[in-house]
C-alpha cells in the first residue's frame, strides 16, 4: 500500500509530494546528462556515470516504495519524454497493473514503447477479466501468443468475455470466485478454506452451486464466521441473492450496486449456471467512466486526451464536434441572412437577436438535463409524460412572461421604440416554448429510438432554439415593424 | 432483498414493471373511490368499502414484498398525490431507510406529510451517521428528541459528525466498527465474533487498537479465516493500512478508494486514535452525487429537481443561472450597439457576428473542460502548467487557421467580397487564441484562489468569447472595412 507507516492518509498532496520528488530527481538525472553532453574538458566519465547512476538508483527506489496506481498517476502527469524515463525504471512485475489504472490515451503512449516480449510478461500476470480490458489496445500477435499461453479455462473465460458486448454485465465481470456445495458443514468450508490458502481479492461470500454449477445461494463471510461449524451451509446460506444475467446493461448492475449496497454479484448464465462475479471496484470505475464520459461529450469532445499529447493527436479529438457545431451557426447564420433586408432598416434587431437565441438555449438546456436525468434513473413512464410535458410548457411560459417583459422593457429602454419591445418580449415567450418543446422531446425521442439520450442533445437543442430564436424574433420584426 | 427467488436481476426493467403494478393499483383504488363519492343509488356502503380495502391491501402487500431503496425509486417516480397514498402504505420501519434513499426534492414532500412522532419513529431505528445525513431535513423539535432519545456515546458521535464541515471524510464516516486487541490469537477472536453473534453491514476487516484506542493494523475476515486459530492477531493482522483523518476531503478519500480498491477504511484523529470508518457504498453515493451536481450546474440548475414538484418550485432552481446568463448576453448586446453604424453599413457582419462568437464559445469550453478535469485529477503542477498553455495556444493557432481559412472562403463566396472574408478569417483565429487562453486561465485561476473550478466556469468563458468575439469581428470590419 501507499504508506510504510499507518501514520500517512493517502490525500491528494501526498501523492503531489511523491509526484515532486520524482520530477526533481527526474531534473538532476537530466542535468548531469546534459553536462555530459557538453563537457569539452577530457571526461571523468567514470564518476559522472556513477553520479548519474546515483539519482537514477534513487529515483528507482522511489518508485519502488509506491503503489501501482500512484505510479500511474504520476504517468500521467509527466510529459513524453519524461514518463518514458520513468515507465523504463519500473518494476516490470508491475506493468500490467499500471497499464490497466492509467487512462486509455496514456496507455497508448506506455505501450508504443514497450515490445511484443515486454508486453507478454506485463500481461502474463494478470487475470482473464483484466486481459481483456487490455485487450483493445495489445497488438494482435501479443493476444495471440498471450491466448495460448494460458490454460483451456482461462482462455475459455477470456474468450468469452471478449465475445461480449460492451456496456453489459459480462463485460465488468471477473472470475475470482470460491464455489461450495451445499451437502456440507460451516466447518468443513472453515477447513476448506485455510487448506486452499488463499481467498481472491474482495471475497465477502462464497457462491453455493450444485453438480450442474447452478447457483443455489450465497455464504457470506459474516455469517459464516459468527455461526457454529455444526451447521450445515443449507441453513445458513442466503437464498435471496441478488444476481445479473452475462447480458444486463452494465448500468443497470451499477444502479443495483448503489439500491442495494452490494460488494460482490454473481453473474449467472440463462440456465443460471454460475459464470463469474462483479466486484464493486469495477462498478466504481465504470460509474466514474461513465460520468467522465458525459462530461467530455458535453464540452465536445471524443474521448479522454492526455494531458501532453501532441497536437494533432488532440486536433483528432477535438474536430468532430466543432465541425458538426460550425454546420449548426452556418444555419443560423443563413436564417440571420433571410432577414438581411429588415436588419438594415432597423439595426439595433442585430443587436438584441443574440439575447433570444441565447435564453432559448439555456432554458432548453435546463429542460433537457434534467430529462435526460430522469431516463437514465428510469423515472420516466408513460403514465407520466404528459404531465412532465405541461410542467415544462407552464415553466416556459411563465419564464417567458418574466423575462420577455424584462427584456422587452429593457429593449424599450435603449431604442425608445415600444412596438419593438413588444416584438422582442414575443419573440422570447414564443422560443422558449420552442426551448422547452425540445428540451423535453429531444431525449425522448432519443431514448424510444434506443439513442443515448444525452449524445449530441445539446448541440442539437441549441442549434434549434439559435435558428428559430433568430426567425422569430426577425421574422415578428419583419411583419409588425417595417 | 428485491427477488424472492434467486431467478430475478434485478434490472431497471424489473424495478419499471414494479412501478407499473403500483400504478395499476393505485388507478384501481381510486376508481373506486370516485365510483364511492358519485354513487346516487342507495349504497352497498360495505361491499363497496371492503372491495377498496382489497386493492389497498394488495397494493400493501406488493410494496411489503419491496427493498427500500426500490419503494425509494418508486416514490420517485410517482407524482405527488400518489406519492403520498403509496408513502402511507409502507411498512413504518422501513420509513428511515426510504428518507436516507430518496433524491433531497422528495424527501421534503415526505417529511412535510410527517408528523414530529412519525419522523420519531422513522428515525429512531437508523445509525448515528444516519440520522446525521437526514439532520439537515428535520425539524429542530424531532432532532431535539432524537438527540435526547440517543444514550451517550451515540449522542457524542451524532454531535461531532454534525459539527463537522461537510465534504470531509467525517462526513462519509460510519460507526459500525469491530475493534480487537493485538494480544490475542485468532482463535479469540473467532470466538469473540461467534459470541457477538452479529457484524455490522459490509464488515471486511476488523480494527486493531490499543487501550489508547490507537489504531495498531486491520485484521482481514479473509486472513482470520485462512490462518491457524493458534496464530497472534500481533502476527497476521496488516499493518500497511490506507487511514484517512476526520478532516481530509471526502475527494481524496473517493479517489484513494478507487486507486486502492478499497472497500472499507479506518479514520483516525490527529493522534491516530480510531474514530470511525468509511464504506464504499458510501463512496459510491458520492461520486454519483458529485456527477450528477457537476451535470446540473453545468446545464444552469442549483440542485436536482423533483420530476413533480410545483412549477413555483422549478423555477427558483433554475432563475439563478438565467439571470447571469441574461446579464451576459446584455453585455455582449452593447458590444454589437457599439458598432451599429458599421452593421448598417455592412449588413452582411450581422449574419456572420454569430459564427466567430459562437465556435469561440466551443473550443473555450472543450479546453476548459480539460483543464478542470486534470485539476480535479491534481495532475498539474508548477512544473507543466506552461508546457499546457503553450499546447492549448498551439492548438488555437491551427484550429484558427483552418476554420478560420474555411469560413473566411465560405465568407468570400456568400458575399463575393474578398475583405469581408479575410476580417472573418482573422477575427476567427483572434477568438480562438483569446477561447484557449481563457479556457486554460479561467480555471487555474479559480483553482489558484481555492474555488471550485467547475462552477460558473463555462457561463464566464462564453460571455468573454461572446463579447470578444463581437468586438473583434466587428472592430476588425470597422477599420478595415469602412
Amino acid at each position: 500500500m501507499v504508506d510504510s507507516n499507518t501514520n500517512n492518509t493517502p490525500t491528494d498532496d501526498l501523492l503531489k509530494h511523491h509526484l515532486e520528488q520524482v520530477i526533481e530527481l527526474l531534473g538532476k538525472q537530466r542535468l548531469e546528462e546534459t553536462i555530459l553532453q557538453h563537457q569539452t574538458m577530457p571526461r571523468h566519465d567514470l564518476v559522472e556515470t556513477l553520479l548519474h547512476k546515483r539519482h537514477q538508483a534513487s529515483l528507482k527506489q522511489k518508485l519502488d516504495q509506491l503503489h501501482a496506481a500512484d505510479i500511474a498517476y504520476i504517468l500521467e502527469a509527466l510529459p513524453l519524454e519524461q514518463r518514458l524515463v520513468v515507465w523504463n525504471l519500473v518494476k516490470s512485475e508491475l506493468d500490467g497493473q499500471i497499464l490497466l489504472d492509467v487512462s486509455d490515451a496514456v496507455r497508448h503512449t506506455l505501450i508504443s514503447d514497450m515490445d511484443a516480449g515486454e508486453l507478454l510478461t506485463a500481461t502474463e500476470q494478470l487475470d482473464t477479466d483484466e486481459i481483456a480490458d487490455l485487450a483493445p489496445d495489445l497488438p494482435e500477435e501479443v493476444m495471440q501468443e498471450l491466448l495460448e499461453s494460458l490454460n483451456g479455462q482461462s482462455r475459455a473465460q477470456l474468450e468469452s468475455v471478449l465475445s461480449r458486448e460492451e456496456d453489459t454485465v459480462a463485460s465488468l465481470m471477473d472470475f475470482g470466485m470460491v464455489t461450495i456445495r451445499d451437502d456440507i458443514t460451516l466447518g468443513v468450508v472453515l477447513r476448506y478454506l485455510r487448506r486452499r490458502g488463499n481467498l481472491p481479492e474482495h471475497t465477502d461470500k462464497l457462491f453455493v452451486v450444485d453438480k450442474q454449477n447452478v447457483l443455489k445461494g450465497v455464504l457470506s463471510l459474516k455469517r459464516l464466521l459468527i455461526h457454529s461449524p455444526e451447521a450445515p451451509v443449507d441453513e445458513i446460506m442466503s437464498r435471496e441473492v441478488v444476481s445479473f444475467k452475462l447480458d444486463d446493461e452494465a448500468a443497470d448492475a451499477a444502479r443495483a450496486f448503489e439500491r442495494y449496497d452490494l460488494l460482490t454479484a454473481p453473474v449467472v448464465d440463462e440456465n443460471h449456471r454460475l459464470q463469474g462475479r462483479i466486484r464493486v471496484d469495477a462498478i466504481v470505475d465504470y460509474i466514474r467512466e461513465q460520468s467522465d464520459d458525459e462530461m467530455l461529450t458535453q464540452a465536445g469532445l471524443l474521448e479522454e486526451e492526455d494531458l501532453f499529447s501532441g497536437i494533432w493527436q488532440s486536433l483528432k479529438n477535438r474536430w468532430f464536434w466543432l465541425g458538426i457545431n460550425l454546420i449548426t451557426a452556418f444555419v443560423s447564420t443563413r436564417v440571420i441572412g433571410l432577414f438581411e433586408g429588415t436588419i438594415e432598416k432597423i439595426v439595433a434587431l442585430a443587436s438584441l437577436m443574440p439575447i433570444v437565441a441565447g435564453i432559448g438555449g439555456n432554458t432548453g438546456t435546463q429542460t433537457s438535463t434534467l430529462i435526460v436525468r430522469s431516463l437514465a434513473l428510469g423515472l420516466i413512464s408513460g403514465t407520466n409524460v404528459r404531465k412532465l410535458i405541461a410542467k415544462e410548457l407552464g415553466i416556459a411560459v411563465l419564464n417567458g412572461t418574466v423575462w420577455g417583459s424584462l427584456i422587452g422593457i429593457v429593449a424599450y429602454g435603449l431604442y425608445h421604440d415600444i412596438h419593438l419591445g413588444i416584438v422582442m418580449a414575443t419573440a422570447m415567450m414564443l422560443n422558449l416554448l420552442v426551448a422547452a418543446a425540445m428540451g423535453v422531446s429531444i431525449p425522448l425521442v432519443r431514448h424510444h429510438l434506443n439513442l443515448d439520450p444525452a449524445v449530441g442533445a445539446s448541440v442539437l437543442l441549441t442549434a434549434i432554439t439559435d435558428s428559430m430564436g433568430f426567425f422569430i424574433f426577425l421574422g415578428l420584426a419583419t411583419v409588425f415593424l417595417i
